[in-house]
């Protein structure tokens, strides 16, 4: 079986994804529509499927932030790799959604999404690798996971 | 006149769409593009219009949020029987942002959001009422409603 | 030259695109994927640069966050036009999602974010002017900035 050339680079770089984990909510992890496929908000999981929890500002460092954000970015390529057979069907992101459990007084919310948005722009390139984003902080998030991101991706 | 098959799937469970309210936001309630229909944030209001206020982890337990959320997907399908003439033109669900009204340390977002998602599930089946979703925290929602979905939808 | 007549219309009204700014996230300020613009949350900067910071309900007043999603929504033009070359390309506003970045008390989210949906309307009617929405309250936002906006637009 041939490994494919997302997956090969992953390797490369010492990433692998998280394993899938049962969640308490009601959704598919993804959804195509025509060439679009939509994905749900992925939260801060480590490889072995522990969570990263704790609020940015208090109780987790950016650079703690951004880690967080880069495996809810593994996790995203978990489900779209399961939903689509191989990530080598991704054309490119269209958008993302960073969202960063926080306290009210934080400023740095778009460094810690860069942590999700430099893999994808690695695996990519910079044409494909970026897309429209925002990056906000949200009062809480489920089971007070550090980063939760949802977003939408082009098919070939 | 002949009820919709939703309509009648509504009346069997004992539930009603709410009463329209008027706004004091600029924007409309739902806007087809193709086949997909966009949904404006709807917030959660009772069958007689009144709003349910209050934040989850402090006024409201997760049963009271949970027919919040309810509610809200209630008030969207209000919305879209308006807009569509009927609810049997709706294909499926594509995608729901579930926004919580909770204090920091709430930790059952996605609990609470199933009240809408469980609803859309009996509504079009395991296979059309899921669709990718995120369920998040938000710090503060119009007039300290509990819960707000804005969502987007397939019709045939 | 010959201005467009989104241009003249700005012109006639006395305002003025926000000059753009470097920032520190990695992603596209818009994206087009057939007739569908998808724009980054912009955030809420003054003509001349320069950011309107704070928290509605403690910093801020309720005019000042009309005023603030009002330049969220010249900084959307301002990009709008550098990734369209002219404004005249937009055909309506699909959705916005406004975030206000306010104290767990807020209330006022839809009148705050009507300052960026009244000059949308200004500029092309109450038909295409108007989009879906969902105006929320953040738990904080980038640099501590009042408002940001993201949307998806049509184009001809």
């Amino acid at each position: 079986m041939s490994k494919s050339s997302i997956d090969q680079k992953l390797e490369s770089f010492g990433l692998s994804l998280p394993s899938p984990k049962p969640s308490p909510g009601i959704y598919k992890p993804c959804l195509t529509v025509g060439s679009m496929v939509y994905v749900s908000g992925h939260v801060s999981m480590n490889t072995d499927g522990s969570y990263i929890n704790g609020k940015l500002g208090k109780d987790l460092s950016d650079e703690q932030g951004k880690k967080a954000a880069l495996q809810c970015g593994l996790a995203i390529l978990g489900s779209l790799k399961n939903h689509l057979g191989s990530l080598d069907k991704v054309k490119r992101v269209i958008k993302l959604l960073g969202m960063v459990n926080a306290i009210p007084d934080f400023r740095n919310h778009p460094q810690v999404i860069n942590g999700c948005s430099e893999l994808y722009v690695q695996l990519w390139g910079e044409e494909n690798g970026k897309g429209v984003r925002s990056a906000v902080g949200m009062g809480s998030l489920p089971g007070n996971v550090a980063v939760e991101i949802e977003g939408i991706f082009e098919i070939e």
